[in-house]
């Protein structure tokens, strides 16, 4: 066929960097299936970034001259601006990132872009770029997961005594404030950030001078690229350095468990929003309405956020799967490494910011959540502590509790609306004092230690919450 | 802020179809993060189709009159050529494909635009026209999958007489014929088919009419929709029709089983071109070289293929995920279920159509085959039949053998090198005609039967296998 | 060490059916590492029934006498007999099933029972065993299945005229009758009947006849056996009937999606028996209380359900890990396909049929649920019907109700209590027949065909689900 | 029916803690699918050891007397050595492991044994054990994956010198020693530990002091209790104490990582024993035969291994999908944590300590695996760099070492093996002394900077790899 014929010799004079080999091109429907351009062009950034620190290092040792050096970093420069512009041209048969821009950079400069592939080898180049490139998300998402933090701060201060039902079950257990709700989720958000820092740790180190699996034979300097890209120290084995994906799996399974606490506060904001509870509102510009039905305000963003969860979800399973029984070094296969990766930080920060700000746009129905809080006999063990503290073996008191919900709860009345002689009727300890125990103030007041629930609690947390933050 | 400010007012003008509860518009954020218009395009065709046949209903009940229906199907057979022109201009701020469409159909035509969403919802739209989408590709990926079937068949038909070693544990089991170690994949592969076949009597069920979540009012006729569009019914529970996502859950696990069965086989591939294995060679334009060792010729097609089985895996948990615990009915989780979807449908046309290709540059080194035979002793379960045939308890049998191979194994010899004295140490039962029996031909023809290695066998096979394709 | 000789010995003299080629038996932790007897023997009554098929061809094909079947024959009943009674003695060193009862059975008959293994292997027997368990499994499920189904038709038929809100995004949407919401569910479990039944036919083939992976050399009858077992067909090549897994992996599909429907329904449940809620109570007997809390009642099935879903999606991410990559024919990865299997199976059949019951225990709160289809606008889509009817195009019916909610809202008032002329101030098409328009019931049996919520269409629903189970 | 009334009787008797409040018993189906005494007795020595703890913070509090304190001791000492030496009869009516141990308790010491669970709950208490658990078997698995690496070591350090192929896409790429390739894995091991060690200090936090979820109104002392319990401080929200399980998927996350890795390292070895490679042999003890083929000598468990790695990826799915969601506190579904994590646990103990003994039964066939390093032109980059260094830029001199390639290969020959005058056609650069660069040992020892394959550098490798253990 005249077309393929032309593609190929058009192929061939692009020169695939190894095509010398070769008696066929590859096939136009290969080339499309093992191009990576469409997507790795993200790593544009990062691939110059490490390009200029190893063309720094080969002139350093020796190994390329100060003109060649200066010719590349005018050359890299030059094509940094082109890409920020917009007007650099990708081409589908340089297959990646990192040959679309050595081509243009030969094109540009000559012989001197010819030597810059010197001691490495596509292998090692573009685990530095991944490696760069997370690291720089890793700090993105840790500073938007505090702005999330300090958002949730700023609503759990103003309700620190708003009171509520706590849930265990979905039933009503006993009353909590909200403030203390909340911190719940600052909790959680705090032990993300500490295993995106300790993945931080592991993501910094330099594959290069790996080269294609057993390092190369120049006289490399593998610490003087490492300091310069700020790493903070070299993969020590050249096979582990080109195979390894550890660092995009650790980092997805940090992501999954983001995800996977947004996705709990979500379905809280859901049900919240539902009627039947109506505990809250979320501001307009979050919600969106029906095609159909025009009374609908829909709380469209934490439904997307608790759908989205799946979508990390399947991209640790993607990379987990990827790597399962792979020999070693470097296989085609890792290439799958990325769009799961991409994907899933890009996710990330979109459902971060968006979520920060939402939170903003809460609007709390105090009433409403107290009276949530009056239903269910919150405070029943609040009685059972009452007799235990009376002397009661807790068991004992548990069961005379039990006894006088099921009579409270057959005439509908809560505990503290039972006279005196019905409450003594389950057990002689039972005083006038009890009525102040059996307040949703009283039970709450009384769970005043580190990580109860009282007021002062909450506080003495946010106080070491932002202490913590800053 | 005036930016802000200027794009709000122009969110209103273009009137968000829903905007009249508001009391403020979506913020920019949440417009990006809540459009699915970047993606949900492909299912612009599927749209238009669906919503002629609605509107051809809805005039046929007499809900629309003749003049609005022809202004319909004029208006959407306009947009039609607009968007394969690739004319079309779509908006971000009408969130998806529905609401672009309408929008400029009402552009174009004015009221009638206006009445086409009368008895519907996007809800059951959008399940419509994923149902209509994913039967096409289900037509295109059996399409594909007998497309790769024949290719198997062709190279199977071409070495039934060839000889490798069979494998279990990956050790050296007993010969087979190369075209029967193909025909495994064929009937891994029609089994795919049927079970694509399964699944697509689930998807061609018609959405359209459960409206939002409960029916319409309107005295539409289902019947006729589901007709007109090709559906073998109706969903018979309209908050079933728009929330149930089955089917493509369904899809999915049937791909990933397809992507299971191409990661063996591809394994097998990359294995065998292993120059210690050196069974088979791909032809040039399913590989690519080396950036750095000029030497490399590189399988690259089956180790993406085998690296993608990660991504399929990773979309069947992501809509797993999505959908599990969800409430009923519509929820907008459920737009997460396109992307994973329409990925699985890409993966598996792109993989499915270059591996019919690439299978029919595979070369066969029939005497590499042929020598990896003879080593493992292959033979040996013929020699323990043979005694057993002569009257031994097949376990005796076992035993005698295993003392024979490892009496050959210390020498170095294969068991056919044995002399007959040396056999006889071993059974007396052993005789002269022994020697037949421990042939690479002298087993597998032996084995014939339905299913077995014979190549009168695989012959046959191969003819049912044709019969079934055709 | 003296220890570990004397194993050796007894591991010797206990005669692994393989040792005769091996310097050194299996150590302790590689016996205890790689044995299944430990879950495989939930397989044993298959297996002796694969093993009865197997003698009557052997002796019907010639390759055993009449005695050796007859002694086969006696000396499997016995030991089945054994295994129910529960004298028989499992022994971790014969490793699997399959071992334990052929060494019991040369035990118990001699010869003929060393010669019961002639034609066959391993890998063949445990591929029939699982097939024959897995058919046993889908039969029993889909019963259970059609069980629990009965239980939701029964509560349905009480509540075709029980209002309720319909949801779509956790927000009052539109009326439903709860006997439509619940028929929504037996749609989905009769997908997962169809799915089951398909999956059933693939697993419904025979694998004996494949021997280690190649075929045997004896003139054996397949189709006898299979017509023996009640299987539709054999397996047509012998390497895939070795090592392929699929039907497990359909299964376990099949499995997540019930589990997946399962899950939607109990956190319905959930939802609808917290007290804000108050849809619904369940019967004390599907709940447990608290050891703290005296006044809990928790709805722990339906919470346990819910998490039991990740158990399923679990299994079968690991069966999709589990084959990914691997080469033909038998690997002993396989072996990991039976505890999830198993697992999922087992689960599968307690949830089910601890669902139907609580099906049956379930107390609906009429009241409470009509007073919650009050709240939320629910008809305001039958008044932008309604106005669509009299002539406005259906997009500025939607824009002129979205004003009306939001002045009701604004005042604290359904649509229904807003008199005519605040009404007439959206559209001058409304006049006081809008009243019967605007009630639950006015909506509800408004929605009139196939799958729409009016009562008669869901009595008609019950009436074709009760034919479709008989 | 007569049995199902005795069981409720007895089911009153034995008391369920929470039964007051109830008009029927569970029913038995439900006790046995809610009951987790089943597997969540492994948490008995847990439990034990924090419920001294917390009667020791009682006491010391003035919440019990010291006489309620020495009995609790001493019955929870008794009940210890009852569970240790197997005589204590776990009861499925007291649904888990803390009822049961309670109940006990009570019997043997009466009200004191009441009064111990005072100030707690079982949702802070099972939090509790299964830290303790997990905080213990982090420690042993970090102990056995150092085993693991002690094993590598030593075989690295016998082959220092040990040629074989380095391969890329399972292509000869370039010569490596074996030791080098080992040590990749040891890097990985490396990596495992650092991700256990940080996890561990996750999992290392107090939640008891929560109670049921909003702490209690007791003057307890969590402080007292973390330190008694080697806990490095308390988790700061009573809420997120109860309701957490990141840890167990964090933990989950590490050990899918791990068994990635010894998927890896397995598809090696089972790859390198096929007789095609023959670069290694197992340990007979480590490998079983065939029930038909007695040549059989199959390497169960590294396939196991690798099989076992979808278990693991199974679990983590299994706890992810578990708490997607979940809202918060406590939910029933939270009992699925247990049978995931108790499994993860015992199949990596298993794994890695059947795999630190199995390094130590690799033969190694040095001849083999040079041999192989011969195949495949794995010295062309030598080459290359060789033209490099004398002033070729690198692509030229990979084009012209391409061409050099395809000459030798169509001629059947090494590089090594053309004359000068044949390769200096390729370039007139190519000098003698071009024969030294293109010998395997030429070419390993010039990989010699930090992480190259250079023995030298293995050896540094080794040195600083045992000094990290130790």
């Amino acid at each position: 066929m005249a077309t393929s014929k032309k593609k190929s010799t058009s192929a061939e004079k692009k020169g695939n960097t190894w095509s010398g080999r070769f008696d066929e091109p590859v096939s136009e429907l290969v080339q499309r299936y093992t191009a990576s351009v469409g997507f790795d062009r993200r790593l544009a950034e990062y691939d110059i970034q490490g390009s200029l620190a190893h063309a720094r290092m080969l002139s350093g040792a020796g190994i390329i001259d100060a003109g060649d050096l200066a010719a590349i970093e005018s050359g890299l420069g030059l094509i940094r601006d082109e890409i920020r512009s917009g007007e650099f041209v990708w081409l589908l048969e340089l297959e990646d990132v990192h040959l679309n821009i050595e081509k243009r950079l030969t094109t540009l400069i000559g012989d001197a872009g010819k030597r810059l592939h010197t001691a490495r080898s596509r292998n090692d180049q573009v685990a530095t770029d991944v490696r760069l490139y997370l690291r720089a998300a890793i700090d993105d998402i840790i500073g938007l997961i505090q702005g999330m933090q300090r958002a949730l701060l700023d609503l759990a201060e103003r309700h620190v005594d708003t009171v509520m039902p706590g849930f265990t079950h979905l039933q009503v257990a006993q009353p909590v404030v909200f403030g203390h709700h909340l911190m719940a989720y600052f909790e959680m958000l705090k032990r993300d950030v500490e295993r995106l820092s300790d993945c931080r740790r592991r993501v910094n180190k330099l594959p290069l001078g790996a080269a294609a699996l057993a390092g190369t034979s120049y006289p490399i300097n593998r610490k003087a690229v490492a300091q310069q890209l700020g790493f903070d120290g070299v993969c020590e084995n050249s096979l582990d350095a080109v195979s390894d994906r550890d660092f995009a799996i650790e980092f997805c399974a940090g992501a999954a468990l983001i995800m996977t606490h947004l996705s709990r506060l979500s379905e809280e904001l859901i049900l919240w929003m539902n009627p039947s509870f109506g505990f809250i509102d979320l501001a307009d510009r979050f919600c969106t309405g029906s095609s159909i039905m025009p009374q609908k305000k829909n709380p469209d963003v934490p439904e997307l956020v608790r759908g989205k969860t799946g979508r990390v979800n399947g991209h640790l399973v993607a990379l987990l799967t990827l790597m399962k029984g792979q020999p070693l070094a470097y296989n085609k296969d890792n290439q799958e490494d990325k769009e799961p990766l991409f994907d899933t930080v890009e996710t990330l920060i979109d459902t971060l910011r968006i979520y920060a700000d939402m939170l903003t746009g809460v609007r709390v129905n105090q009433e409403v959540m107290r009276n949530a809080a009056m239903r269910g006999y919150a405070t029943a063990t609040d009685l059972a502590d009452y007799l235990t503290k009376k002397g009661l073996p807790f068991r004992e008191a548990h069961e005379a509790v039990a006894q006088a919900v099921r009579f409270a709860d057959k005439s509908g009345r809560d505990l503290s609306a039972l006279s005196l002689p019905e409450l003594q009727k389950f057990s002689r300890l039972i005083d006038s004092d009890i009525y102040a125990v059996l307040t949703l103030e009283g039970s709450i007041n009384s769970r005043s230690h580190i990580g109860g629930t009282a007021p002062a609690q909450v506080r003495a947390a946010i106080r070491r919450a932002r202490k913590w933050l800053s």
